[in-house]
């Protein structure tokens, strides 16, 4: 998703600007695209930016019902609670750390809250959208990466220390690391491809969940006396949605990347993403009903997430074949590393760490195998982000635990927190009076 | 969503429907906008008419939330008609109330049905979008209003009476007002600005569910002694992906309402809705966490809408930050509001008196402090349309109390309305064994 | 949906391709349509075909809702194995199938795999979209009717299976039958009018359906000793999310049929789909009414899909007026068929049979009385569609029943598919605590 840097994107936006400020002038446009390219290329971002705003639904949905009931509610606040101050936050703070223009390439800053360029409201980047297409588009992905953590360390985190984590996180973390890549740093210059974010935004979620789960510790009753005793959602139809949910603002979320509306790259987009999701249900769905012996229902649905994590960073250069590919074995990979994780003892409720930072690894080591990347430089990238995602999150969660602490009391942890944190119950009005 | 008037339309449309129909012929349109143009704005605008009609899924998701589970179906099928009522009412009499072409600006009648004029099919407005875009976009706005007054009137009202007012309120008040404004009537003249319908939609059904509510008296046990009993709704998921697909919604109603895919003015739109809504639950959010101690899920959702609704009315000229204070006033408002109402015995299962009418009349009262328009014009806009609203919804549930009834027995409301109006249970075929 | 041949349209398609590679030239594309009206009908069919994914979580939610709690598990994993299956199967065999190219007009193949020609990525269709969206928007479609089927077979079928008939039928059946009219095959040359799919799509379904119901008989205790005992669903929100998801994808279903972003065609397609489904919930409604004496929520739904399933053959051709007339119908057919298939032990859990081959046929004959095609033809089509359809999804029902068996055993059926068949309950994390 790099593209010009906002002084050249601010050079080449005037003349559109100008052009709009005027009243639709396509002469004036004559070196540039015709304005009726730039308001499809626009339009397209803006569509491509209710997707992804679909994926928060997405994530809510789907956390909750991998959760027990008596922790509904406060799964649902979070990812209310994380959209909000996505938005709030990013528009303050990272939009300006992530596109910061020219800048050493590590870290950047661009001026605080939103700032559209002298022409007062247009600036078209090259090849056409608005200075506030980009930046709504941008806040949508940013909350993202907080509400991927939200669903691993699910049912036992104190929500204020949640609350403070992902703020600070989405506020510092996220647009520098991002920066390095999508504004043009010294990982870009290095030549590190990660289209859509199988790394700047999954992993970046994904490592701080693990970051997380390994302060917090497990749910109570999940490991006894080495025993794994399988703790189950309360819903498999909200997982299900959920599921499908995201899958739906992936198309935006990989199709909007494309940064235009160009009919070959978008549609290709679509093609590679729609395919690695099938692949990767079918890889998951192979692997589980082999080792499980039985189709797990949510396995196969993180098979289809697992697929989507994977092309992620390669959608638009790995060929379709191998985007088949690439999805099959994010669905094996994330069956093997649920259960893998499970057995060491990191308890992930949804398995976020396996689909949003191992697939997430895989997907954008993928580009320097079948999408014409270099391997060398992929790892490299993958390592330094990720190590960066993992410590400063870890961080950030160990100085909350040190002072407000991270973990509720046992006695909450029984009752749920929905009663304890929020004084209501999710299914407060609910009774079943059937006489079948 | 004020636009040239039919009779105006019909002449500027003629040459783009001799061009559409003549085939693409770009040379037709040189002194309009390029066929290519109109195609854009046209597609826009019926993008944001599915947006908009998923809002009305996520009104039958929330109000079904903010239930009991004894009276689901029921709001479930008042839902389901209110769609289907709304699209033929709008049709056959609603849309010709509201667009009556040249009128005297109180009242006007453009003909029954749909007449898209003598080409036979094309009618485009200035600057362009086709006669039956234009109607359907129309179409899914005209049933919200009635959707609005099915959740604060849920639980105790008779069905056939809820359907026979929702039609006729449909049919006459709100396109008669609505043709006040976006007909380019008498308050339109005066330069009442409500550019999506904080007054025109949200307040017009808010006031017509004051006035059910009032008539219908509050839930039994609501109220014992003096004493407020909550009573919970049956499921907070739907709840809250009831509010999540409003939002997702809310980008096409009031990014639809620019009439044009202009690029500038569109991802502006996004913007200040994307800020008001989450500015309006961080205000709902610390309000509540105040005043109740503890944050509710309920109250910080409301406040998402509260910030939407009051974002309606001048997404488009409100600046960025002011937009996230408007939103944030809605979130402060929206909370008190509810439990001041509830204090005065006013019984709204799930607030829309408060979301829709006072933050309705909040974010057009913004519109004159913050986004440039005339404060006293607001404000008289407001008090016209908010006393016809309410005085006409009161009438015509008079009316139906003095006739057919409006309030169902004790015994049905203590059984639920499902059995009784409908035959049939939410969750008939539900059962958990679990033996966790 | 037919269009010009591959062969024809990778001629047509070259010079675009070509003004592609070579980045903007709209100079090339002088005799074509410019590279802006490309790029708008190619981001059209894009859009359409997210709407139409969504229709995939659509049927998920409809058919999870309309079964019993102890197979939901099951339900929703058949939805999850058919958007896959799907998508892979139409890639590798499917798409060259329906497609051919030039072909004797009743079976052809035009390789395996997706091949988008010489150009490497590009191959454009008169008037615009890439071979990329042609292919990932029919693949929306494809698994759509092996969708259909679940609902009908639902809580007694096998599930490998299950699996196995719909691979087959979306490999073969669908595609081939398909090619006879959008492939330009004989239906097409003969003039048979199916605009998007009532008999290509929807009896395609249906007829597969009626054949696998029969042979598998009805679900235990559903008619005993002569009486029809019904079983409800165990989730009548699930079932409205469903079907106003349904809808709100069938505005991409038919709106993306066009092929075009052409204001006129696409906007009026919008009204009469938009149109007939209101009509059609009130046809249902008002039948259920009388015949039922109390409104069924789930006759009424079925009544909007019946109003969608009916005017999806014509929604570009029958006149507005009667679109309403044709959704009326639709929903009082509907009515009248479930009750009658209850009546004579067709077993159909989500009323399948009735929605999608019934008012499938009526959709399609209707194009011959009101829609201006030959009524004879409409006959013939939906006869030889039709019988293709049943018979040889009898003979892959009737061969797995022969072989694995199709039916489950008594033991399950009782305890229910999720614990067998998935080893895990839909809600085993669901309890409700409530002390209300």
């Amino acid at each position: 998703m790099t593209r010009g840097k906002k002084g050249l994107g601010l050079l080449m936006g005037l003349p559109i600007a100008l052009a709009l400020y005027l009243g639709f002038a396509p002469g004036a446009m004559a070196e540039e695209i015709s304005i009726e390219m730039f308001t499809i290329n626009n339009l397209w971002i803006l569509v491509a930016t209710f997707l992804v705003f679909t994926m928060h639904l997405g994530f809510a949905s789907l956390e909750a019902g991998m959760t027990r009931a008596k922790n509904v509610v406060n799964i649902l606040f979070k990812n209310v609670f994380i959209i909000s101050m996505g938005i709030l936050v990013y528009a303050i703070i990272g939009f300006s750390f992530m596109y910061p223009g020219e800048f050493g390439g590590v870290f950047g800053w661009a001026g605080l809250g939103l700032d559209p360029g002298p022409d007062g409201q247009t600036m078209a980047y090259d090849p056409g959208f608005t200075y506030y297409t980009d930046f709504i588009f941008q806040a949508m992905f940013a909350a993202t990466a907080a509400t991927i953590v939200s669903g691993a360390v699910a049912e036992r985190i104190k929500l204020p220390s949640f609350m403070i984590f992902s703020t600070v996180y989405v506020a510092t973390t996220y647009p520098i690391v991002g920066s390095w890549v999508w504004g043009g740093g010294w990982l870009d210059e290095m030549g590190f491809m990660d289209f859509a974010g199988s790394t700047l935004v999954h992993s970046a979620g994904g490592w701080a969940a693990l970051a997380g789960v390994i302060l917090l510790g497990p749910r109570l009753g999940k490991y006894v006396g080495g025993v794994i005793r399988p703790i189950e959602g309360h819903s498999m139809p909200l997982v299900t949605i959920g599921v499908f949910l995201l899958w739906l603002g992936w198309f935006g979320f990989n199709g909007g990347s494309v940064l235009t509306a160009d009919p070959d790259e978008v549609s290709y987009v679509f093609v590679t993403t729609a395919i690695a999701a099938a692949a990767g249900i079918f890889g998951a769905m192979a692997t589980s009903w082999t080792v499980q012996s039985k189709p797990d229902l949510t396995m196969t649905l993180n098979g289809a997430l697992a697929g989507l994590v994977g092309i992620t960073a390669g959608a638009d250069v790995i060929p379709v074949f191998w985007s088949a590919v690439v999805g099959l074995i994010a669905g094996v990979i994330v069956v093997l590393a649920v259960l893998g994780f499970d057995r060491i003892g990191i308890d992930d409720p949804v398995g976020a760490i396996s689909v949003h930072a191992i697939c997430g690894v895989w997907g954008t080591l993928a580009v320097g195998i079948f999408g014409g990347g270099s391997f060398v430089t992929q790892l490299i990238g993958v390592g330094a982000s990720g190590l960066t995602y993992f410590i400063t999150a870890f961080i950030f969660f160990a100085i909350l635990k040190a002072t407000l602490g991270i973990r509720i009391s046992e006695t909450e942890e029984n009752r749920g927190l929905d009663i304890d944190e929020h004084g209501m119950e999710a299914y407060g009005g609910f009774q079943i009076f059937t006489s079948k």
